[in-house]
């Protein structure tokens, strides 16, 4: 008797109806980075208790929109895009565990279901919302990639804007964004079934991509807003001061990571 | 030290930002339903291996289309109503274990995250569709729900209608449905980070409402087409024989379930 | 030779490719009122100088959220509720022309082109929005329309929120909502696509139901925010004074209207 | 007294409520083309009696999916990209009016109420679509502007998918296409809102960009495919012959056309 097949859900005979196919998965994209400076007390609020503060001003953030195609292997996600195309937007922390610096998503906006599931799977915290991004090109009045030029980004959820930013390119530099570049450290959370029984899933990971290719990242003057909302926590973690934007085109390819500890229960937490 | 809360993710300081709130979840909402006969190798084609099919009609299955309003306790979701309304449409169909039969939602697709988010708990295997269904209506041209009226449903994924019913109400009974009516049978999975590695989830659960109302349901005619899309293995299920419409408004509860099987390995699966 | 034909655009050999189908049009939907009174200097911002301003309580205008099924002869739409179901919210206000008072749509947004077709003809001034309105319901969570009962809307533009009603039900009356409820005076305006020529279309219409059957109103309490857009001027419409909150369920039959003016170029704006 | 004042609607008192801003509208994007060959009898039938077929290759049409950024003057909608990105698909055939050779766009599908705005002003007879286009990218999966790498395309209307394209880019070369690169020759249409009265506008207009920079066009082996739809005619515009598939980058500014046929009415149509 054969068992329905597939990576995530839902599981089907031939395992084409899966929200996402199994990895490798191949990405191409862009990403608009503002790093601004929180009060500490901020990102610790973020952290489960078992992940401490970066020493080196651990109230360095950065806000990313981000634009992306991705496919399988073979890439023929890209010949129908609507199963490629998505935008997301995210909040970008720094955490240390185990002696290492690494880089967690505290919150994630995504536009497409198959980057929800994908999610899931990698652990960042996706829920929806609307993201757009100003794009480069090469004729006519949108930027092109070059000094002075102006890219803008929002983020909406539950139609609500909740921010909103602007850079203007000012040069190439072999160094760029500081916080969004360390291995990722998620959290995979399920709660049980059943009321007041442990939860079923609390894995710590990393992973990060396996090849990456880009330009050097661009340098920019940077505005960021952040708005209020009843369904989000993100204008919490308050713009102090900005320091500095980026602009980066980006190729990468991503196919799974390390479970660092598998089962964090909340007992585990208050050591 | 205190610690980011929340029941799924994002975990947050304040626990505003969650996907999905805690249960207890209720929900307002309408049933349009069909119910077909399939030949029942497709049923046996969705269920794990450790599941059976029920010997009575085994080729039974229902496609449902649901309108929904949902809140948590106190309501407040629902005077936001983009917090509250979403739209769902899903393939039911039978399956044993243990003895017992449940109903196993085998597909299903809803138009809003925090509906997939609950799915994530309650193991229902939630994609991104558009899902419409007429609105009953006292006034106008929008039909009654009364003998000889008639609502129509579809579904799309991914740019592509897959499904669509029309029925036309007879009469109320006593008896209506009788796929989408047993204790839920679903499957919690998530594969390894570490690839090569045993799934970190997989359990079967089984829930159901807590509590129930609603009128007593509408026997009608009905039609069903299903459409093929490469992303989609609906219409693998192929329609051999309308078995009936259904129309039901009702109100229910849902406040956790039971884990059936902590750990469906797959060499488990092979006994 | 014939000819393509269609009622709007675009015009195509069988005409069913059209944005919308010829009147009469049917309707049947729920309006969600919140009367409120603001500086008059606001509402006479927002006639063109041919109008004036009612004598009666010039301030008093109407922020109404509409959930609608809509359909063409025979209802063939509402079995296909993509082609039927659309919700819009607008402001009205109150505009005398040749010693009548009529009903002036002076901001509307919808979310389907079907109605934004409409509007095109019928001289509203519609954009796209996104509209929730809370839908009663027989069971569960869901209000009844009944005395206390909450019903909640909202309105975002551009990704943007800009407008959010909250109302309670207390009791429903003979008389109901006063701004809302004249003939509609409306403009149908198009510039030439020469530039620095007279316009092509510059016409004063009015226009109502043929038909309309509806409850009783409800009146209710009820709380209105407005919020800034950069791209809205709906907030400078300021709330001073809630005067009162209305629900009504309603059916309604349009199927044209009168010319009042057929060519009111900015030279006879002047006299 | 000041008037509300704006380009097409809403006036309103600062003019910066309306769907779309005055002209000149400057835009940055790609046309994804596929040519191909239909009965011209198909052709015939979308236009109006006073038109003719271009006698060379009368059944010559081009379906083009486009990626767009427009902004007005200054640019400020680039920055807010929510106000500037949308996509549309249309299908362009060749007309002949006073011995002169002219692009129809017959049928047009957007994705943002602004673009539709600016339609109704250009005679696009635009309805809204959800397109998607393959981007090219530097980095990564994506495809680069280079031979051999692929492109896809697809258009749904009413959630029904209505059209997908592929093409595989071969050469750079000095001609393009040969359909939409006319004059355009649209009309603006719109009844009376008295029944049975002559319509209110009836104009044959033409227009094109004052000022157009881009690449030279890409030349491209090219597959497409047309799906029937209820409420579409696109699919009777057989494709017989697929003649070539073509992709540009472009920069155009559009300000104002010509006045061709200030009221060519019904009764004008039959001499």
């Amino acid at each position: 008797m054969t068992e329905p097949t597939g990576f995530l859900f839902p599981r089907s005979p031939e395992g084409r109806a899966d929200i996402i196919a199994a990895p490798p998965w191949h990405y191409s994209g862009t990403w608009l980075t503002v790093e601004y400076r929180t009060n500490p007390d901020n990102v610790r609020a973020l952290l489960p208790p078992q992940l401490g503060l970066d020493e080196d001003d651990p109230g360095r953030v950065a806000m990313v929109f981000a634009d992306w195609q991705s496919c399988t292997d073979g890439g023929e996600e890209l010949l129908d895009p609507v199963q490629s195309q998505y935008s997301e937007a995210f909040l970008a922390v720094k955490a240390t565990y185990g002696g290492k610096i690494y880089t967690r998503i505290a919150y994630i906006w995504v536009d497409r279901d198959f980057s929800l599931g994908r999610g899931i799977h990698m652990g960042y915290p996706k829920k929806f919302g609307s993201i757009y991004q100003t794009r480069p090109f090469p004729y006519g009045p949108a930027p092109r990639i070059a000094p002075d030029n102006r890219f803008g980004a929002s983020l909406a959820s539950y139609d609500r804007r909740i921010a909103e930013a602007r850079i203007t390119l000012r040069e190439q530099a072999e160094t760029g964004p500081t916080v969004n570049v360390h291995p990722l450290l998620h959290s995979r959370l399920l709660r049980s079934i059943e009321k007041g029984q442990p939860d079923s899933l609390d894995e710590l990971i990393t992973h990060g991509p396996i090849r990456a290719e880009g330009s050097k990242p661009w340098l920019a003057d940077a505005e960021l807003r952040l708005f209020d909302s009843p369904v989000e926590e993100l204008a919490n973690v308050k713009v102090d001061e900005v320091l500095g934007g980026y602009y980066q085109q980006l190729g990468t390819v991503w196919d799974g990571g390390t479970l660092l500890s598998p089962r964090l229960s909340s007992e585990d937490h208050a050591s």
